[in-house]
């Protein structure tokens, strides 16, 4: 009998944001797997790490950082036959995917290489979007509202169009950037509108108007464009 | 001294989806407030129905279901009174949100109606975007992709332009709206790339390709449309 491999969500960084099953699963698990970028720590890693049973054997996938796309499938290839083999040997392996799995994560190459040899089970986590939202304490969307979601390494032209056409709107890996981000609401005359958000629900966390915002974002970093709290009375 | 308000995400149906903080919350609670639609049961109150202490008070608050809005804004503010006089009162009030309470939720109603006179605390919770995405085997987004939330309410003109211009979509609130919705994907040629899902994570789940969906849904029903897994190869 082979083992099942659970991509799991473990929230967007205060492990209290764990989902009940996300830390039973993690205590079950006989191999922990994750992703980390060059070498670097694993983020997922660090938040799921209260529960991490010590008996566990853990896979680490190296990424490199790079743009092109050989290195990152090679890496993933490589994982993946490693937990292929912890699979076919019976082992239970969870895959610690930061936020929420299927949400800009890193585990569907894992799902595409392993889903159709394998039993995979995802368990879905909080998405950063969420909880920046909810630290920023900025309503997403309700009602009939439309809700955008953009990536900020998208170029300047297509974030001006999307932005434009938009209600709310959540822009995703704001890092190296953001000044092209600022550039872009500023002409659209909607930086003052928009709130940044770094590091949400840790104890480094920072919730500022986008014109305080710093000069230089790290990787975890978004930006929320909502109507905000007022309509809502 | 005043108590503070938890507008607490219960995810989207399986209790175990909750996170830590909202048992923990939900625990400490004097009082759990929470909607209901024009009578019925509360979901939000059946999913944390096994973790709320007994010796908690609850304030329910009977929304009607109706176009107008005028009915359902004196239902949130005569809720809102009652956590307020709970709240002036030092009680720790704790509001069950389905799903992330700042995504579609009602919780921001009685944000916008306490948050300047009294601490409010969001705790973000799983949403049931992710959560369709992980029961249907679906990454929903990844690399530069644009994600799209749209309403199935919306008319059938505004929803047959946005899907055109859209990447990964999410149709939210499919329940009546199902004929109409199936209607615009047929005619877009998207019908067969279609995935219906109805109440994700619960026993009764249902995951079918459109073409093989119900001839009426449930409120709690939703459509994807993304690229499936085969690109993350
Ligand atoms: C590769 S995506 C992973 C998203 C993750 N799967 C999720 O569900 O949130 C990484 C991006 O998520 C956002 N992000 C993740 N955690 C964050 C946090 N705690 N605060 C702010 N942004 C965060 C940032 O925009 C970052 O560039
Ligand atoms: C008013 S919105 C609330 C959304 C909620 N706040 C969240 O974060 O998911 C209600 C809609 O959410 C979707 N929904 C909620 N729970 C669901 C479930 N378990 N399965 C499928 N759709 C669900 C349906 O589209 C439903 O019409």
């Amino acid at each position: 009998m082979s083992g099942t491999l659970y991509g799991i969500g473990v929230g967007p960084g205060d492990p209290e944001l764990m989902t009940v099953k996300a830390v039973r699963l993690i205590g079950e698990a006989d191999v922990i797997a994750y992703p980390t970028l060059a070498g670097g720590e694993s983020f997922a890693r660090a938040i799921a790490s209260g529960v991490i049973p010590s008996s566990a054997r853990e896979i680490r996938m190296d990424v490199p950082m790079t743009h092109a796309r050989e290195p990152a499938q090679a890496a993933y290839d490589k994982g993946a036959e490693q937990i292929a083999d912890a699979l076919a040997a019976g082992e239970m392996v969870v895959c610690l995917c930061e936020g929420d799995p299927f949400y800009y994560g890193s585990f569907m190459y894992l799902f595409a290489r392993l889903s159709d040899r394998f039993n995979v089970e995802v368990i879905p986590g909080v998405t950063s979007m969420t909880a920046c939202a909810a630290r920023a304490g900025l309503p997403l969307v309700a009602r009939n509202e439309l809700l955008t979601v953009l990536p900020g390494p998208l170029p300047e032209e297509e974030l001006r169009k999307r932005i434009e056409g938009a209600e709310s709107i959540v822009i995703m890996k704001v890092g190296q950037h953001l000044p092209k981000l600022r550039g872009v609401l500023a002409d659209l005359g909607l930086l003052d509108r928009a709130i940044y958000v770094e590091r949400a629900t840790l104890p480094e966390e920072k919730v500022l108007p986008m014109t305080k915002a710093p000069e230089t974002a790290p990787y975890f970093s978004m930006i929320l464009l909502t109507k905000g709290a007022d309509p809502w009375l």
